[in-house]
């Protein structure tokens, strides 16, 4: 196990970087460190200290007031942590002692893990670094297509994690509600088509509510989701994905756009399709256009299949995400027909961020 | 702005150190930077690469399949980004290159700001390191009992906390709507006792339910956070702290252990408690004991001024916590009278980790 420690502290604008490297010496040669020094004259000081047993830290000192340490620490047990607290310690009750009057502020990070084994660090749609509670790998797989995990969180259960994006926890119930569209909805004796959906999290809700018939199209990229799912995600899909048919449902594993293809031109019609298949693209780049050019095909293919008074429902993006959400609205005004649309702006526990839904449908001509 | 960017590179468990390291030398090289080697033996290489510029990089090559590298970079606009994201690509390139069949795993994370003016990491109840996004600093005053911050997020709106600590924010409606005994309760004519809750979270809330009176206990600890919540979170407490008093209710501002005795002599009871004063101690060290007292003499006193079938709600701690959460269940049984209780665990959205609530009544005997 390699914990890094990290602290922050902020002196006055003015300090001394010599007093600051003289007065924490000290602190590292207590532990039998070695010392390289680099003065850079207008940028400060770097000190490296090496440790026999194969730690080492860096003291950074800028002039303008603002003084970094990093403890990279390696060890078999949990000892790493140890040495670092106790490091990290003496030099904070040093700098206090040294700069009193001068001391803005210490802020020390949780040690971060490196190279683990069980990787507790998925950051957001948005970017920022969250640290899950993950305590076990409970599925990792690489298809043809993508990696899939399912990692057990304390607080949220099993999660669903495809190519390293959050996908789906246990705890993640308000997820499949929102895309349901948040309980304002009856479903008894509908026709719903779900495209992918391959956690099985929207089927098993929906067959409870006595739906007339439902179907998902879930392509074959999605067969060892399907798998994992099955057996590790069953807070989330029940017993819907242990066979792929049942009394109001069935699961056909295809690509959608043939599918719907052929839907539409039987006339066969929805009263509710959902679309789970991805969250919005983020990038504009030009390679993006065949995504989003993708998205509207389903779109357009998507409301031909849905009878007049229908609903489509899918999720957005992260509300942080302001411009994907944009663009995603704008291709609502470029389908082959007049649509009108609603969104919601979800908590979904695991992911750490607000989560926008969208509700879609056919502007009524009188 | 420091930058500090990193990436874990897993290779096969029987890599060559001086091979990694010589495979890397020429991206460090390219960029002008001056090497530092310490060669361990038996423990891996370090090299410190040090840029004119103020920036440096640490290559950390672990003999059992494991390369640690960081890259920390000071400039006064956003280039500090791009110098971490160029060098970090170049390593993963020239890692893919030479390392293609023994290679297991890459994982960069987001890049850590350091030193900021606007701190974005504020760890969840349960230690993990969590990234915000904070984009300005509202309010940030020292009172005698603590530091009070308002911070900005962009998807949660202002958040308080207290500190270090995340107290509340905007968009945590659910918070306070749980520790209300989340709307299974009826409101209208009662008389309810609110201990602590200076955001006015609660009492907004309440207010609008038309009870007979609301009577909450702030002590003057929280004067600060009054002001500052009054100000800038009034999305979450509305009017209610304009002026200390209104038709149903009232605020004093007074320490809540001497008022409740004071009630409990007077024989002055209530429909409901709702005690926000502090989540539960995680610590069970010495110096908590009086913490524990605290709580229990609370919970006595609550529990004296609470009508036979009345309710007390409040919150406990992070779900994880398994600990703290069990020893404040056996303090329950030490009270004065036999309490029964349930609880809920409730998803915060501005905490990024669950968090249990407790109901707690006392025991109906025929």
């Amino acid at each position: 196990v390699i914990n890094q420690g990290t602290v922050n502290i902020k002196t006055s604008s003015y300090t001394d970087c010599n007093a600051v490297l003289k007065g924490l010496q000290p602190v590292f040669q207590e532990q039998g460190m070695t010392e390289t020094i680099h003065n850079w004259e207008d940028h400060g000081y770097l000190a490296t200290y090496i440790n026999k047993n194969g730690s080492f830290s860096n003291l950074r000192i800028y002039p303008h007031g603002l003084v970094l340490v990093d403890l990279q620490s390696y060890s078999d047990d949990m000892n790493g942590r140890d040495e670092i607290d106790h490091l990290l310690n003496k030099i904070e009750e040093r700098m206090k002692e040294l700069f009193h009057s001068s001391f803005k502020r210490i802020k020390r990070l949780p040690a971060i893990m490196r190279g683990e084994a069980i990787d507790r660090y998925w950051p957001t749609a948005d970017g920022r670094l969250v640290e899950y509670d993950i305590d076990e790998v409970v599925y990792d797989e690489d298809s043809s297509y993508q990696n899939i995990k399912i990692l057990h969180s304390k607080q949220f259960g099993n999660i669903l994690i495809l190519s390293g994006d959050v996908n789906l926890a246990e705890s993640d119930l308000a997820y499949t509600q929102a895309i349901m569209g948040s309980g304002k909805e009856d479903f008894t004796g509908k026709e719903v088509l779900i495209l992918g959906g391959g956690d099985g999290g929207i089927l098993y809700e929906i067959v409870k509510l006595k739906p007339k018939m439902v179907t998902m199209l879930t392509s074959n990229i999605d067969q060892m989701v399907i798998d994992g799912c099955r057996k590790f995600m069953r807070k989330t899909c029940g017993d819907v994905l242990d066979n792929l048919k049942g009394e109001c449902y069935q699961v056909l594993i295809e690509d959608c756009i043939p599918v719907l293809k052929r839907y539409a031109k039987e006339g066969r019609m929805f009263d509710y399709v959902i679309n789970d298949l991805t969250a919005v693209p983020i990038s504009t780049s030009p390679e993006e256009d065949s995504t989003w050019e993708f998205l509207r095909l389903i779109l357009d293919l998507s409301m031909k299949v849905l009878k007049h008074d229908g609903k489509y429902f899918t999720q957005g993006n992260c509300v942080n995400l302001t411009e994907a959400l944009t663009l995603y609205e704008e291709q609502l005004g470029r389908l082959y027909c007049p649509v009108e649309f609603s969104k919601e702006t979800v908590c979904v526990p695991s992911y750490m961020e607000l989560w926008v839904f969208y509700t879609i449908w056919k502007t009524r001509t009188e």
